[in-house]
């Protein structure tokens, strides 16, 4: 049975929708829910709930990596804090997969000192399967690194071509990355360095696509820096919440309450389930010695189960040995 | 009647959909229209449309810039480029506005060197009117600064701020930095810089905002580089077309022909109409010593109609001197 190290300590609503969501997950998804965080306050939490015969422990983590501190002197300074006690319980041994919903920086920094870096790999990123209309394309940086090198972003390349060939099952996967302009002369600095990196590289590199390429399924892996990719995916996610709620009330407006309760309520029910999985709420890091997952701070028991999911996944489908000897196959990008 | 330079030769659609939304505009929008560019070309298309009586003309210019041409160059060495000859028009006075759907920065290029910036301007920005969802937002910059100094992202701040006040009428406007987080720590190396800047200033700044804050209206003026905005601006414009159209497919499948065509045909075309306000297809750019506006390469004759109209009401509001006042008032941002 799949392990989870759930941060209970982390995100706007921890413990609360934390806890919850772990024993939703535990319930539902046959896999074992290790709480980590401070043992009252997830007592107190789990008495609300069910929890007969799920496998559901606890271990004990004193402090809490607060959203203001600097992440790599929060991670030295708290041994004791929950998403440290978590990840260590991945590289023990004793937990599977690490997820969390607090301070990204601080999960990362974590994972990069505890769990390490797969050989070769410069900065680990969050990647999202992004689901667009015509197909779903691999989405990253989600927003672990802000500021990237151009042979950063090549990597990212890589490590999502690797992901989609021995994840998603695609053959060949077409890799673009996201710009300004379609033309290969368009970019930032850095994404202009990289095309170059790319164009020499052994990858389907496809070229640059545009922002509304990402949810038009245009490349099956997209790359974007973690500043950009964060903005795209949450900004996704507000939108189509924001014109799903217009439609509800432009299509109804023109409704007999029998034809809403019939037509709009199921159809709505649909679209916003389906939507929905574009905002399981964070990502998968790739990159590292183990699993990690990273959801938004803002994640609801819903979405903290979404993610445990794919924790879950990611861990039965051997995600770190899939990146790894991808990458080996791949070479770097800079050929 | 304002009078707007428009070069027939810019986008991905010129001659054709430029001259024939320039027909509409000066059809529909009592304006005088002035096409520039090569002269057979563009009469070639007038033939094809019925333009007894508007007030149309034609200015010759024999060269075009290609989009792959490097920009400054390009302007320096065809001063007979249509977007050249139609930018000299409004410094000669010849013209109240230039409108392109061409190349983005040889149009930055053309219109620096030739109207030249208000004084104190570091960059001039591209602003488009988001229509969020409580309200709209005006979006800076659109994609004319791939690279931005953190000084360059605060006067887009005060530009925006000057805009939203004095065009917008919106009193004492808030302002705000995208970003990857809403913690003040949270941004990439220029936005953390530009934030200290704003915090210092006197503008209203909120302070830092994420990707669903972009329709979810929570400032009046966001602050992006042009990067970052030109990406989340395009993928607005996608997704609203991508889910629209799945909207229609799961909402209709549910419908009998009859009610598809009671409810569902109007009520998607009243939705497809507002979301489409979104993709005006480009924007204004601000801190110009007159009015310039351009155009999604892209463009089809409808969307060049959308953006001339929105040049005729930049200069029947006065852009140029709300910014340069409005500025002069804020100061730069850097107390």
């Amino acid at each position: 049975m799949t392990r989870i190290a759930l941060d209970a300590m982390g995100g706007d609503n921890a413990p609360g929708e934390i806890v919850k969501g772990g024993v939703q997950a535990a319930r539902d998804l046959n896999l074992e829910v290790v709480l980590v965080g401070q043992s009252p306050l997830i007592e107190e939490e789990l008495s609300k709930h069910n929890v007969d015969g799920l496998a559901i422990s606890v271990v004990p983590a004193s402090k809490v990596v607060d959203f203001e501190e600097q992440p790599a002197q929060a991670v030295r300074q708290k041994p004791d804090a929950s998403i440290v006690v978590a990840t260590r319980l991945v590289k023990d041994g004793k937990a599977d997969a690490v997820v969390t919903a607090g301070h990204t920086g601080a999960a990362m920094v974590a994972s990069i000192f505890i769990l390490g870096c797969i050989e070769g790999v410069k900065r680990p990123a969050a990647g999202t399967t992004y689901l667009g209309i015509r197909k779903p394309t691999f989405f990253l940086d989600g927003g672990l690194n802000t500021d990237c090198k151009p042979e950063y972003l090549a990597q990212f390349a890589v490590m999502g071509t690797a992901y989609a060939e021995r994840i998603m099952g695609i053959e060949n996967p077409a890799v673009a990355l996201i710009s300004n302009g379609a033309e290969d002369n368009k970019g930032n600095q850095a994404s202009i360095e990289a095309f170059k990196l790319l164009k020499r590289s052994s990858l389907n590199f496809i070229g640059n696509v545009e922002g509304m390429d990402i949810p038009g399924g245009r490349a099956d892996v997209i790359v974007a820096d973690g500043f950009v990719g964060n903005v795209a995916a949450k900004l996704s996610e507000g939108l189509m919440e924001a014109l799903l709620d217009i439609v509800e009330e432009k299509v109804g407006a023109r409704m007999s309450a029998g034809e809403r309760e019939r037509v709009l309520v199921p159809a709505m029910a649909e679209l916003r389930e389906m939507t929905d999985y574009q905002s399981v709420g964070g990502g998968l890091v790739l990159g590292l010695n183990g699993v990690s997952a990273i959801a938004h701070g803002r994640s609801t028991a819903k979405a903290m189960v979404s993610i445990i999911e794919l924790a879950k996944w990611a861990v039965e489908n051997g995600l770190v040995s899939a990146i790894r000897e991808g990458c080996q196959s791949l070479g770097w990008g800079e050929s």
